[in-house]
C-alpha cells in the first residue's frame, strides 16, 4: 500500500525525521525528500535514514512530491511556502506539524496556489527533544493527531491524510483550526505558563524546599523558552482566556479558603481528583 | 549511640513506620511502642518491625518514653496530648511530623505540661502512599526536614532532634513556624492547589487531548482530597496569599501576551526554565 508517490519533509527534526522513517518503514511513500538550511543537519537526516536525498533549495525539494510536509517553527512557513508555491505540483497537498493552527491555517491557506491544498496538522507527540538523531519511526505510536480541515478541504485529501496518520499508529481526531486552538490552550499552553508561574512564584528561602511533587507540577517549564514564546503568542487569545480562567478559579479557590468553607475546598480537591485520576486511569494515588 | 531510651510513635502509617523503622535499624532507641486506633493497624505494624510493642490506650502507650512522635492527622493532635499530658514523662520531648506548623505548634506548646517540651517538625518525604505497609527505614534519606523551634524551645531539646533527624539521613533545616508554613505555601500549597484549577480547567471536548506534560502538570491533584483540605485549611493565611500572588503572575503574563510583547513572554519562559533547571539539576530541556 503505497499513499504518496514522494513526500517532501521540510524541517528533517524530532518530528519531521521521524516521519520520514515512519513512512518509509511502513512503505506508505516511495521517497521521501528533506529540506534544510545546513547541509549538516541535512547530512544527519540522511545518515539517519530520515529522507532518502535531500536539499537546500526549497523549490527543487518540493518538486515531484505529492505530499509537503511542513515542519519547521511555524514562523517560517510564510517564507517556504512562498518559496515552495511556483514548484507545487498540481493536485499536491501541503501539511503541516505545527502546535497552533487557526492563523497558521489561514496563512497558509491563502498562500496555496489553485489546485494545491494546505490541511493542517497537530501530531501530539514528542515536543520535549529536538533534532533528527531523536527521531524515530514509532514516535507517533499510540499517539494523538489533531487534524483541522476548513471549507476549503476536498473530502478525499482529509481522507488521505487522516489514513495516513492512522497508518502510522496515531488516533485522529478532527476539528475546526479555532477549535483546536481553544482545546490546545487548555490542556497544554495554559499548563506551560502555569508551570513557569509556579517557578517564579518561589521565594529564595525556599529554594532548597522543592521536592518531587513540585519538580512533576513544573517539569513542563524546562520546555524551549523560543519555541514556547512562539506557541503562546500564536495563540493569544485563547492563551489569554485560559489565563483569565484559571486566575478566576485560583480567585475562587482563595475565597472558600478565607471564609473558612472547608466543605468547599474539599470538593474542589475531590473533584480535581477524580476527573484526574479517570484521565489518567491510574490505579493508585499517584 | 543511643539517642533515646524510648520512643512513642502516634499514628504507626507510612511517616511513624518508617521512622520506628529507621530508629530501631541505627540503634538510635532501645524500644518502639506504637499507639493507633484499630487494633488491625496495630498488628500490622508490629508485624512490620516498625514497633516493638503496641497499646491503643495513649496514656499507657507514652509511660517510659523520653521521646513521643505525633504521626496522626494534624487535627488530632489536641485531643492526644489531653490523653497523653498526665502521663508524659519529665523532660520528655515531643514532636509531629505534620505539613503545616504555625497554628499547631501554639496550640500544642500551649497544652505541654511544666517541664515537657514541644518541638515541630516537617519531615518532607514520602507524603503520597499510606500506610504502614509502606513504611520503610530509608524513607528520609536525602530528604530535607524542616524543624521549628520557638523562644520556649530548650537548645538541648533542639539539638537531640536535629540529630535524630540527621542520623535517620535528612538535610536538617530550622526556621521559625511561621517561616515554615509560608514557604511551604509557594513549594507544596499552591502546586497543589494549582493542579487541582489545571484539571478544572479543561473542557469535556479536550479530555482525550491530555498528554504526559499535563499528567505531569497535574499529578500532586490525585492526592487525597480529605488529607490536603486539612492541610491548606491549617494554612490559610499563606496558601491564600500565595494563590493570590500566582493569580496576578497569571495576570501579568496575559496582559504580556495581549498587548503582543514577546520579549517580555519569553524572558518570563526563559526565566522560569534556567530557574528550574538550576533548582533541580536537569541537564536536558526536561
Amino acid at each position: 500500500m503505497v499513499s504518496w508517490n514522494q513526500v517532501t519533509v521540510v524541517g528533517v527534526g524530532l518530528i519531521g525525521g521521524s516521519l520520514g522513517l515512519a513512512l518509509k518503514e511502513r512503505g506508505l511513500t516511495r521517497a521521501v525528500v528533506g529540506i534544510g538550511h545546513r547541509e549538516t543537519s541535512l547530512a544527519a537526516a540522511r545518515r539517519a535514514g530520515a529522507a532518502d536525498r535531500t536539499t537546500l533549495d526549497v523549490a527543487e525539494g518540493v518538486r515531484g512530491s505529492d505530499l509537503v510536509v511542513l515542519a519547521t517553527p511555524v514562523g517560517l512557513f510564510r517564507s517556504l511556502l512562498e518559496q515552495a508555491a511556483p514548484a507545487l505540483e498540481p493536485g499536491a497537498v501541503v501539511i503541516d506539524v505545527g502546535s497552533t493552527k487557526a492563523r497558521v491555517v489561514a496563512e497558509c491557506e491563502a498562500l496555496m496556489p489553485d489546485g494545491r491544498v494546505f490541511l493542517g496538522c497537530h501530531p501530539i507527540a514528542g515536543s520535549e527533544q529536538r533534532g533528527v538523531s531523536f527521531a524515530r519511526a514509532d514516535l507517533f505510536d499510540g499517539a494523538t493527531c489533531v487534524v483541522t480541515p476548513t471549507d476549503r478541504t476536498p473530502e478525499d485529501v482529509l481522507s488521505r491524510v487522516h489514513a495516513m496518520w492512522q497508518a502510522v499508529g496515531m488516533t485522529v481526531r478532527t476539528v475546526s483550526p479555532g477549535e483546536h486552538d481553544r482545546l490546545l490552550a487548555e490542556v497544554s499552553h495554559l499548563p506551560h505558563v502555569a508551570a513557569s508561574v509556579l517557578v517564579a512564584a518561589i521565594s529564595d528561602a525556599a529554594e532548597t524546599l522543592v521536592g518531587p511533587g513540585w519538580a512533576d507540577t513544573t517539569r513542563v517549564a524546562s520546555g524551549d523558552a523560543r519555541l514556547w514564546r512562539d506557541i503562546l503568542v500564536s495563540n493569544t487569545s485563547e492563551v489569554a482566556r485560559a489565563l483569565a480562567g484559571a486566575a478566576g478559579r485560583l480567585d475562587a479557590f482563595r475565597r472558600a479558603l478565607e471564609r473558612g468553607d472547608a466543605e468547599r475546598v474539599e470538593a474542589l480537591l475531590a473533584e480535581a481528583k477524580a476527573r484526574r485520576d479517570r484521565l489518567t486511569q491510574e490505579k493508585g494515588p499517584r
